[in-house]
């Protein structure tokens, strides 16, 4: 049987996905080796793209949301001529390669986001599809769309079984994201065995549901039929696509084909052999790309110079028809945000009134978003909770793309998800609020955020057993301990309405790794800086905010809503002739940046008795006081419903009760 | 207008929530003044109940999905006779009153499971279904169905919104859940505003392609109509229902009615008293019950007597006919396990060799299974790789319900939600798996599992860098700190295949918190106890595993795949005259249950030259280490894609590094 250069090529892409991974020994042959026909379409006839460039800015995308078939992107990305060679592909899974376990954003050129983690994946994608969907409406003119591409997803039965797949293409659909494309890998076949065993949805009726085009391609290996779904897919302009594309698992294995048994692990040297027989390669050659591939697949680099020549053309008429539009295009792509809005940012000189750190971020965000025409926020369903609302700008919405503010619905997970995928995107920086308590749901993508090195900014408000009656179930105890836990992500809890100011300024201006700011719910006495130290030291972590006056005997540190407690009760202990120190500290992350003679400075090893406060778990604390200091924090219980003084009260948060556990460790 | 009783006892509800949430000052009257007449319906005539025995095992279960509308529940349950008094209704959201902003489980009266967290009550409310389901076909007779009741569920627009209630949803559909019944709420509005504003699903389609049954209602206050759905949806037997019934929020106010200004707040006093005028109530009194309205629930009470009689009846026959099914029902359902399982519990005396602890965990199970009749295990389509499967037993499914074995699909969430309801209904022990790093997936209901004071058992494997060439998206780093950061859940990470089955005692054993295992991939070597302490040890949290023959001067401390590297550390070190001593720490939580003089003795507080190696974040390890110890751990960074022995190694992971570290401290 002659075969064409089509199924030549593809057959190489099984086959170096095969060979890779039975070099590893480990893997994941079965994805890359049914899906390999829509790799092969997409890069080599689909899609708009630059192997020279992976950063081409109006490209299509191409997001493997089955993170866990990535030698079938580095195989079509090495046949495309992006910079992944043989050898890497050799390397697949070794210490140091750029051809990691599961795609890895900014490691690898043209994979577009990490992924591995199920429903991740899909949910950047819709995130993609909205930066396009807004930056285009913000900087496209007629003639001269430079924004103007398709994201395309690889999603298969884990991603779609994840809960997270509900909460994006239920937000996707209602905002009408017709760039989106996402193919669906049905083959039948998870991890346990069929997926018989365990589901049993309608794809096509659920996607209907969510006002999604869906389309069905009964094979994969059919490449007209795939490309007559993907023009249909395209020409829908106001509905996402899911195109069905029914494919066997482990296409070419004669023996393991169809089973789950070729899911996660490799082919076996007996079966791999098989496979290249049956698919007509040499049997004891690994790694094969046959002459007339490469150069099949040579002529792209030049469709793709071309592509971008054309672009670069079209900006450049762009650049003197709408100057100023290209210069903030420009400036926002590259993350330039100048420094007008640290101008705007509050100050809050009303001492001694009250304010809850939530309010102060709402007049912060709305104080600068004028200046920085990135921001790009929202909320999941907690607009008037979280204080995240930019006033008189309009929702981002079919009707109003160009809306900078996002209804996320009751989707915290979705959220950050889209955020991650917002964020990746470019030209935007993405925040969103939900309450601390939530966290929880959306910290898969947290976790993302910090391997993949972008910043999202997530304005988590009722950070504690402050929010009162709502009662245990919204009580966060546990969520800001938890969140430091994350490697990268850097948790700022400001103790009021200044440090709240100094605390956006820090996550404006960081880069490579997620804020999260825990913000309260209830009123914080916005404390005297003409006496008391200035809340600049939220940029150091820690800082001294008041001093004993004599020789210091003891520090007390807290975080937060405890910080007015900590100056009350040294207040008592000062008057009972004992000298302490009080440190505010918001930040561990930021504190741990700083050098070692500032953080002695702050926390002199050589006094002993410590005390920190904080409404949550003591857990890490003891980093900074020792075994020789003690904590007075939420430890092994939850919180209570009743007005939010008396929990307070309750717990321990008083200053007599401090001021006694200070005097034990004295 | 003369007011039917009907009418009458509805707005009774509605009105009991608005003066209790107005007293409160805080609360949600929209969703229970929207949705009085179902509750009114449910508990005055459909469901079978008894007010004076609330756990009455065959009672019909109504879960409020949509926690924050509290106060519909408990006017419901102080109209039908529950132990909740009017008194109760006036402290609504005061301390330590049994009506708390958020209904919790084991606090009131009636309260079938802790709600308010969205999409957690509906996934509840499916595990209980599975529950009934399995238990009534091992236990029902012909003539004897022991366990027959229905499953109602309130659910809103945040719930279905939620990626947990697809993953449910999907998971109920499969399994032919016909006990089940949700009333899907669909008021129009959330918090942001109306729904419309992110939210665009056709909710009925949705649900079709989930293979539910569904039914529309449109308006809830045509109690005939919400009857006779109901009696449909009771008659479909293979399909869960879903009765969408339109609602408004707030009904009854007649300015606030239909917006999302009543949905969150206290109606406020003049409002208020608007309402009252509108549904023909007296405006200057608060907590009204009309006497004809008690009078019409008094019935109630020998009703729900009357129905608990004849189950009693029943149970007794089928005790004569089926004594040995009835005592092992009887036990199950009491939550008694015996001993004999103990005895099963596997000793490795294979010292020397190596085993995975996950393997030694699949052992573990099976060999404690047949001794162990609630024991009810599943995984999230890793069967496999946890090791969890029962070998010998069925899957549960439609076909076969009552195996035991529960093939969660890719649904860690629902998993973990379905876990909770599987294990508030008694009678079974849930245990679940998947790979540690999804911890992240689930962490939203282990921590209603915690707060419910219900044991689930979790099984994630795979819990560190150890996982190898999956690279960074599948290398725990923060879980397992992250995990213990959680008040109540236990977290145990054995070191190897002995630790591991104590581990499995302990968590049969345990009562009122989630347990979770972290358990490895990769093999660990099964130390030689006849020269090193006891596994027994796992049961005190930490133990002396190897200590120093001479003066204590330095104590390495490690939990997991570590341990085996502290005790090599040691043997160098002590070559060296250093005398160390091993501490296998494989449960900080054990630990702190033990008297100080206990942990005293094992971390006496004079030895300050301390280290914890644990491949993970330091975060809370400088509680037992302090200022003037080390952690080996791994900070700020994620793990990498490659071989688990070169990763171990790049990381610091050494018997030369650890002995270097531990030299510095000295």
């Amino acid at each position: 049987m002659a075969t064409s250069i089509q199924e030549k090529s593809i057959n190489t892409i099984r086959l170096l996905a095969a060979d890779a991974i039975q070099k590893a020994k480990s893997g994941h042959p079965g994805m890359p080796m049914g899906m390999a026909p829509l790799a092969y379409l997409l890069y080599s006839k689909i899609m708009k793209h630059n192997p020279k460039n992976p950063k081409f800015l109006n490209r299509d995308r191409f997001i493997l949301s089955g993170g866990h078939g990535s030698m079938l992107l580095y195989s079509i990305l090495h046949l495309s001529g992006y910079k992944i060679t043989l050898n890497d592909l050799k390397n697949f899974r070794q210490w140091k390669s750029i051809t990691p376990g599961h795609p890895e954003f900014g490691l690898t050129a043209g994979v577009e986001t990490t992924t591995g983690p199920l429903g991740q994946g899909f949910t950047n994608a819709v995130g993609m599809a909205v930066a396009q969907e807004h930056l285009a409406s913000r900087f496209n003119k007629k003639g001269y769309k430079i924004l103007d591409h398709y994201i395309y997803v690889e999603a298969g039965d884990g991603d779609l079984m994840e809960g997270l797949s509900h909460e994006a293409a239920s937000f996707a659909g209602h905002n009408k994201l017709g760039k989106l494309i996402v193919f669906y890998d049905d083959n039948g076949i998870s991890i346990d065995g069929p997926t018989t065993l365990s589901y049993s949805d309608n794809v096509p009726k659920r996607f209907e549901s969510y006002n999604w085009h869906v389309q069905k391609v009964n094979d994969i290996n059919d490449l007209k039929s795939l490309e007559k779904a993907i023009k249909v897919a395209q020409k829908e302009k106001d509905k996402p696509s899911i195109i069905i594309t029914k494919t066997t698992i482990g296409f070419g294995s004669p023996n393991k084909k169809g089973t789950s048994e070729i899911h996660g692990a490799p082919l076996g040297e007996d079966e791999l052999i098989l496979t290249k027989r049956n698919l007509g390669f040499p049997e004891d050659k690994k790694f094969v790309v046959p002459k007339d591939v490469y150069k099949h697949f040579s002529t792209l680099k030049e469709k793709g110079k071309k592509e971008e020549d054309k672009w670069n053309k079209l900006f450049k008429e762009y650049k003197i028809k709408y100057p100023s539009e290209a210069k903030l295009f420009k400036q926002m792509m590259d993350g330039k945000i100048g420094n007008s809005w640290k101008k705007k940012l509050p100050k809050f000189e009303n001492y001694g009134e009250s304010l809850a750190t939530r309010s102060a971020s709402g007049k912060v965000l709305n104080a600068i978003v004028s200046e920085i025409p990135s921001l790009f926020g929202g909320s999941a369903d907690l607009t008037p909770s979280n204080n995240t609302e930019l006033k008189g700008y309009n929702d981002f919405s079919p009707v109003t793309p160009d809306g900078r503010y996002v209804r996320y619905g009751v989707r915290e997970h979705a959220m950050a998800g889209l955020m991650n995928g917002i964020a990746i995107y470019g030209g935007l920086i993405p925040y969103g609020g939900t309450f601390m308590v939530f966290s929880d749901y959306l910290r898969p993508s947290i976790r993302l955020a910090s391997i993949s090195k972008i910043k999202p900014i997530y304005v988590f408000t009722h950070d504690s057993i402050g929010v009162g009656e709502d009662g245990p179930t919204h009580q966060p105890i546990e969520q800001i301990a938890s969140l430091r836990s994350i490697p990268g992500c850097i948790v700022i809890r400001p103790s009021d309405a200044n440090e709240t100011s100094e605390a956006w300024k820090f996550a404006i201006e960081h880069k490579g790794s997620p804020v999260a700011l825990g913000l309260t719910r209830q009123n914080l006495k916005i404390v005297d800086r003409n006496v008391l130290g200035a809340a600049e030291g939220v940029s150091k972590g820690a800082y001294i905010l008041k001093d004993s006056k004599e020789k210091l005997q003891t520090i007390i540190m807290a975080s937060g809503s405890e910080v007015d407690l900590a100056l009350k009760s040294a207040e008592e202990l000062e008057k009972e002739g004992i000298n302490c120190r009080v440190v505010s500290f918001p930040s561990w992350e930021i504190f741990e940046m700083q050098s070692e003679e500032y953080k002695e400075s702050v926390l002199p090893k050589s006094v002993r008795a410590r005390i920190a406060i904080e409404a949550g778990v003591s857990q890490g604390w003891f980093k900074y006081v020792g075994l020789d200091g003690k904590t007075i924090t939420i430890d092994e219980k939850y919180g209570s419903s009743a007005p939010q003084n008396i929990v307070f009260e309750k717990y321990g948060f008083t200053v007599e009760n401090i001021v006694k556990v200070t005097k034990s460790v004295l």
